[in-house]
Parts: structure tokens; C-alpha cells; sequence
């Protein structure tokens, strides 16, 4: 059956996440359905991360086999089209070899976290920014960042819901930079503990704000423990912005 | 009475514009609620730019005169309390001298309108920016407009609707530059001309998408035609981003 991989933007307000649920819309369920009304088959999508209710993407990566070869440009816009207006975009189709797996044959992954930091809250980007109103050091949060990078036991970031096997994970980029009234938080691991962008982003935050030391984010890293770091900073900030696999660049 | 200086941001998209209307929520009734609710007044505000249904502000000025004088940070925390989830926020509320008038006083303005120029529609940004599918060549966009800087009669990109006294203007910048898929191009003028951004826009798209000469800017604007110029583009992605006054910076 041939293969299709599917670089996905989606907005995630109004989805319960990525995963297909019984409680509300999912963008895999969304996704799942327009295959269905475009192609006539009952499929399964699979995605490369499973985003959280709210959490958007810029470039999320799912994979789907179809009973019949469409030329991929056909297959995107039939998709886009059934799509309108439901807030996920295909930005690309293109057919892959069946070894191709978007969750398990990822080798990066990238998100970017926003925090609005003024006094006013938001008007234009509500849903889609984190407003933080006391004036944050972004250079401070920076500096306290780089003592997460590498492989160590990300216990203090991780949910408690988190199912993964190991609480270990190589953390290759936590880069926080101030554009005006913006913060952005860069974090590239290969893969991620539930919540671990969230919660490292509640911490740097304390930093920021100046009720942490710049050694707190190392001190909470050493305590293995959920309660010595902050509290989860909210989905609406967060963003997957790219999927790396074998053989390509950095997502 | 004392007067108030507000700063104001907005997403055009609840409202049927700035000025109050019988059929529709606007950005002023919304604001003259919120003072209302707060004050115990019922006043009328004073906008820079009567902006259209559903364009945007990132940085539109507005006065108000209030009964009692309240301190600026007290006004602006007070009304975002009461304009919270409607789309509009206070940026910055300052006391002025009652010789200040929002719209009289005012001696420029700056839009700014935003294209998400690719092929796959947008699910973050639909209501945004417009979208538009074919490729655009930014560079020869900004080399056609500048046949537009300057004092012209711009009849040819002025609404039906317009009810200025004169079509001529004086444009003092329309740059287009591209940042990877998307476009921005920025007017700055005293003032505008109804729909005179977006139908720059519109005949701006023809030139970026090879159907019109680098010259057709200059062609249309020289024929003093509304129908010898582009269609208007769409609402979606025009903002309002600062108001100039005598003795401060550029807006």
C-alpha cells in the first residue's frame, strides 16, 4: 500500500490534542476523517508527537497508507480542501518508502514556546502566547536554561501521567531569546517526557521573574522530584515547530 | 474634565469595525462599555482611524474625557479587567492636555498588510493575513510601489464609499519585503484614503504574481480610475500599527 507523509500546521485551540478521543475533537480524528471523505477509506493517522490539548504545530509529521497511489500534490489539496476551515493544514504530502514511520523513525524533535511578557494581556494572540506581565530576564533564563542540556534524568519536568519507560533524555538545545515584548524558548531533543517543555518553561519562568536563582534550574534537575520545579506553563504558548529524520537536517 | 490618551490593541475579527453601528459590535461601543462598567459614565471615545470591519490594530490611539481623574495605570487595569476575552486590550493609558484630539491631532499613520504567500492555506493564521497561493516576487512588488510615494490623486485606489473632500494624498512609504513565506508591506502617511491600503494591496498582488508590469502601479495611478486599478484585498491582513503626533517619534 503506498505511504504518504504529511507535514501538518495546526492551530490547537480547538482540538482535545493529537490523539483521537472520546471526549472532543482530535486532529488526528479531524485528519482521519477528511482522508475518509477524499479518499473513501477508514484509516489510521500516525504522528510524530502526540500534542496536548491547545498545543499547536507548525510542523507536526504523521504518516498514512492509502489503498490506491494518488500523486501526493492531488492527495494535499483534496485534503486541504476537506480541511477548510477546521484548523489543520496539510503544508505538504509527499509519498514514502513503507519503512518510513513518523513517530518511531523521528530522530528530532523541535518545539518553540512564546511568552508575551507586558503589563497589558493580549488581545491578538490570545490562545497562542503564554502572557507572563512581570518582566522576565531573558538573558538570566538563558544562562539558567544550559544547565538542563545534555542526558540527565528529567524526573523534575516530567507529568505524572508521563508513560515512558526511562525518566532519561538527551536534551540537545534549551535556547531562550527576548524579541521586543517576546520571549521564545527553543527546546531539541530527540524525543520528550510528557510535559517536559511545559514544565521547564514554568521553571525558567521563575527564574525571569527573579524568585529563582540562576542555579535553581540545576538544583531542581538534581532533586528528581516533580515538586522541586515549577508549575507547568499553560499549552497555549507551546508550538512543535519540526520533526528531524535520518538523513535529513535539523527539523 | 480630565482627558485620557489610550493605546489600543485589537483583533478586527468580533467587530463590524471602529465606529459604533446599529448591526454590530465595534471596537468603540466595546470600549465605551467597558469605561461605563468601570466609571459609571457613559462617554464617547475618540478613535485616530476608523478602521473596517475586521482589520486589525496593533497600536490605534483613541481619547476619552472622564468625569474624575483617575491615575493612568488605575484606568488601564480597570478597563482590561472589563475587556477581558472581547479582543481588545489597553496598551498604555496616559493623562493628556485637553488640547489633544486622537483623530484632529494626529499627523501620520501606519498600516501595515500581511500576505502568507504559499501554496497550502493557513490553519494559525486564517483571519490574519491573506492568503495568497502563487509566488509573489517581493522585490519587483517594492519597485512598482514606489511610483505611488509622494503627493498623488489617488482615485484609482480610493473606495466608491470614500467621503474625503479630496483624493489626494500624500503617501510617505510603501515598502514590500518578504521574511521566508511571508510578506509585510508598510504605508505610512498622514492619512489614508477608504480601502486606500488594501486596493494598493490589491493591484501590488497582480504586479507579485507577473500578471501586471512593473510600471501598472504607476499606470493605474496616473488614470485616476477606480476600475483601472487591482481588486481590494480582504480585511484579514491589515493592521493598524501607530499613530503619529506632533513632538514624538515616528509611529
Amino acid at each position: 500500500m503506498p505511504r504518504y507523509r504529511l507535514t501538518l500546521e495546526y492551530d490547537g485551540r480547538p482540538f482535545q490534542g493529537w490523539q483521537a478521543q472520546a471526549n472532543g475533537p482530535s486532529v488526528q480524528a479531524t485528519l482521519e476523517a477528511a482522508i475518509a471523505a477524499f479518499a473513501g477509506e477508514t484509516v489510521r493517522v500516525h504522528g510524530a508527537g502526540r500534542t496536548d490539548t491547545g498545543v499547536h504545530a507548525l510542523g507536526q509529521v504523521a504518516h498514512v497508507d492509502l489503498g490506491r497511489a494518488w500523486p501526493a500534490g492531488t492527495a494535499q489539496n483534496a485534503l486541504n480542501a476537506h480541511l477548510a476551515g477546521k484548523g489543520v493544514v496539510v503544508l505538504r504530502a509527499q509519498a514514502v518508502d513503507g519503512g518510513f514511520h513518523a513517530r518511531f523513525s523521528a530522530i528530532g524533535r523541535r518545539y518553540v514556546y512564546t511568552i508575551l511578557n507586558r503589563r497589558a494581556p493580549c488581545a491578538l494572540d490570545a490562545g497562542r502566547v503564554w502572557h507572563v506581565p512581570r518582566p522576565l530576564d531573558a538573558e538570566l533564563m538563558h544562562e539558567a536554561a544550559q544547565a538542563l542540556v545534555g542526558r540527565h534524568d528529567f524526573t523534575s519536568f516530567r507529568s505524572a501521567a508521563c508513560q515512558a519507560m526511562s525518566p532519561v533524555k538527551t536534551l540537545d538545545r534549551l535556547c531562550v531569546t527576548r524579541q521586543g515584548e517576546t520571549i521564545h524558548i527553543e527546546a531539541a531533543a530527540r524525543s520528550f517526557l510528557h510535559h517536559q517543555v511545559r514544565n521547564m518553561v514554568g521553571s525558567l519562568r521563575l527564574v525571569g521573574e527573579g524568585r529563582w536563582p540562576v542555579d535553581g534550574m540545576a538544583r531542581a534537575l538534581a532533586a528528581r522530584d516533580r515538586a522541586a520545579a515549577g508549575p507547568t506553563a499553560p499549552p497555549d504558548g507551546l508550538y512543535l515547530v519540526g520533526v528531524a529524520y535520518p538523513g535529513e537536517g535539523a527539523p
